[in-house]
């Protein structure tokens, strides 16, 4: 047994906890023994943030995600922002250009239509800057108190170059990570709002499409093995879901990881780890080490990776583990959380 | 101003009503008043079933919907075979083989597991069935109290003939309606089972792939202008959809129509009409005239399309609208529904 794991509660449960929808550990277990069992099939298996398929002579990225954050508007943004940049995001890193999205919308019977409007409008700016095309949709109604106000699912498709290949399954021991910028605002945001706290009004979501920074990056022709937008469970679920993948270790540096003051204060109060707060427009990148430092300086070029940094490296030891070299300059295990430590954040 | 038009009332409002969602006249509006406007590009401005998308020489269907029903199961199916169907007949009725879905989950906190294991196993074998992978998906999970159990959003990708140009605006004066089989029983099987009604046992829902009856049509070669699955707002609403987009009319023959004995019965009672009941495995096709009789045939041969009948004809009066000619001879207009007669049918 590696040294630095511990046997972990098991939790074996008979109903749906709000955990299975935190993309920590539950989700994961659920994915894999519901899910991926029932669903099987080689392209689902991959289990990226992106299915690729063949179709027609075409290379394709296909992806989907529902959107049940509450508050529905919030500093920075809203749900159907969210919900454009969400899908255009999982196509992106995994290469791909986004094109084409669906919307379908689950409305709440007495649901103002002056807020469907706004949010109907603020998908139409978000797909505009990010050059997609919402081509195809569906709205359903349910009788009040059946569902909270609306939610939304998003479906995108995209076009990938054949010589692409990234997955979470590339990660090698000397690579390098790379984080766009600075973690957790998404996350404390959306909770300041609906907690009505203080600190709300400096706090703003961080979402945005990633696709331009992407296409900037894959322009450099450097070698990228994976990316991913560190969405629900953070950049510590995203980082242990490569680890695990590849069959590495990832150590990451906590004083490089970039986090805004007001952010780092929020979490003290809270007693929150930053590491596992969702983020909607931060990408994370792991490249071959000696592509790293312009990789790095293509990211800062961007105005979405103006606070990037090199956050850690892929070790041959740990294999399967995130571990973090603190401040003071002990290791420890990130490990993948059970419970879902802030519900409905996306 | 047509003879058989009548000035009707206007539905302004300031909130969403469950006839938003209903599939008929307040659907249409939202989408044309609040959807279209704002997503406005030339593939959604199509409004048929699945929109038609050309990617790297590749010619695409893509598609969406989400599922609300309510009991989650019923007699001959469950959300989940539903959500495969649903998706799988949406491409298939724009003339593309599906190959491709998405499965999105919203779940209630204490959803029992159970239940999730047999619903994802109902999707597993309708996807085998229809011959589609689920190849990616997503889950949510809400508080106790905010949604009803479970939501399922799929999305599908399938390919299409470059030749085949299916579409709501193709009918022509003279061209035949046909209908695959009879009408109501899946609206009516939901309601008895929502309900307790003493028929239950008798009327099961029809929820079924259409995609090797439409395989099976298109290989007859003959000339098909457009299909529909008559799903919400039935074949009353698909038909004036088709009638305003083409700019005809539409006469179906009433004595034509296949309805089952169970189902007339429980309209009667219910003070129902069948025209506007919802279909999960009905295909509607309009073709032109020469074509009919072989294309009818074609429709018999095939175990779904056993009960299939010519129910009515293309003609150049009544332009936009739907008539139908009853039993007893008379002729009377069909119109769009603005409310919803069943709600969380599909
Ligand atoms: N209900 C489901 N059915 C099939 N696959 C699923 C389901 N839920 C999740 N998956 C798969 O599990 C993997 C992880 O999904 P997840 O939703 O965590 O990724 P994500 O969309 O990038 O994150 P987020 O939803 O936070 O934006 C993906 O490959 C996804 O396709
Ligand atoms: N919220 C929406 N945004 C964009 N387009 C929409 C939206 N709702 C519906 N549409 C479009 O309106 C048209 C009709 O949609 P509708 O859902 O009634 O068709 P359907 O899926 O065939 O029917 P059903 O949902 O009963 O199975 C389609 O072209 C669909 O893409
Ligand atoms: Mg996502
Ligand atoms: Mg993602
Ligand atoms: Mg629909
Ligand atoms: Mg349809
Ligand atoms: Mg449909
Ligand atoms: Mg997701």
């Amino acid at each position: 047994m590696n040294p630095l794991t511990c046997p972990l509660p098991v939790f074996d449960t008979e109903t749906i906890l709000m955990g299975h929808g935190g993309g920590g550990r539950l989700s994961a277990d659920l994915f894999r023994n519901v899910f991926l069992p029932a669903f099987g099939n080689s392209i689902l298996g991959r289990a990226d943030d992106q299915a690729f398929l063949e179709i027609g002579g075409a290379r394709l990225a296909f992806t989907t995600d529902s959107f049940v954050v509450k508050p529905l508007f919030f500093r920075g943004g809203d749900i159907g922002s969210l919900a454009v940049h969400g899908t255009v995001n999982d196509l992106a890193v995994g290469g791909a250009t986004p094109l084409f999205l669906s919307a379908a919308f689950i409305l709440e019977e007495g649901f103002p239509l002056e807020c469907l409007r706004r949010i109907v409008s603020s998908m139409r700016e978000a797909a505009q800057r990010a050059s997609v095309q919402i081509v195809t949709g569906d709205t359903k109604v349910v009788e009040k108190g059946s569902c909270d106000g609306m939610f939304i699912n998003t479906a995108g498709i995209g076009i990938v170059d054949t010589h692409l290949h990234l997955s979470a399954d590339q990660a090698r021991p000397g690579d390098v990570v790379l984080l766009s910028g600075p973690i957790g605002d998404h996350g404390i945001a959306i909770l300041a709002e609906r907690e009505g706290l203080s600190f709300e009004a400096d706090i703003v979501s961080d979402t945005a499409p990633l696709h331009s920074l992407v296409a900037d990056l894959l322009a450099t022709g450097a070698t990228i093995r994976c990316m991913r937008d560190p969405t629900r469970g953070g950049v510590a679920s995203s980082c242990n879901e490569i680890a695990q993948t590849s069959g590495v270790g990832i150590q990451l540096e906590e004083k490089a990881i970039p986090l805004r003051e007001e952010v780092r204060g929020a979490c003290e109060l809270l007693g929150l780890d930053p590491l596992y707060i969702a983020n909607e427009g931060k990408l994370l990148a792991i490249c071959a080490p000696e592509d790293a430092e312009r990789l790095l300086a293509a990211m800062q070029r961007h105005p979405q990776g103006a606070g990037a940094s090199r956050i850690g490296s892929i070790t041959s030891a740990n294999s399967g583990l995130l571990t973090m070299r603190t401040a003071l300059g002990a290791t420890r295990i990130v490990d993948m959380l059970a419970n879902d430590p802030l519900p409905r954040i996306c």
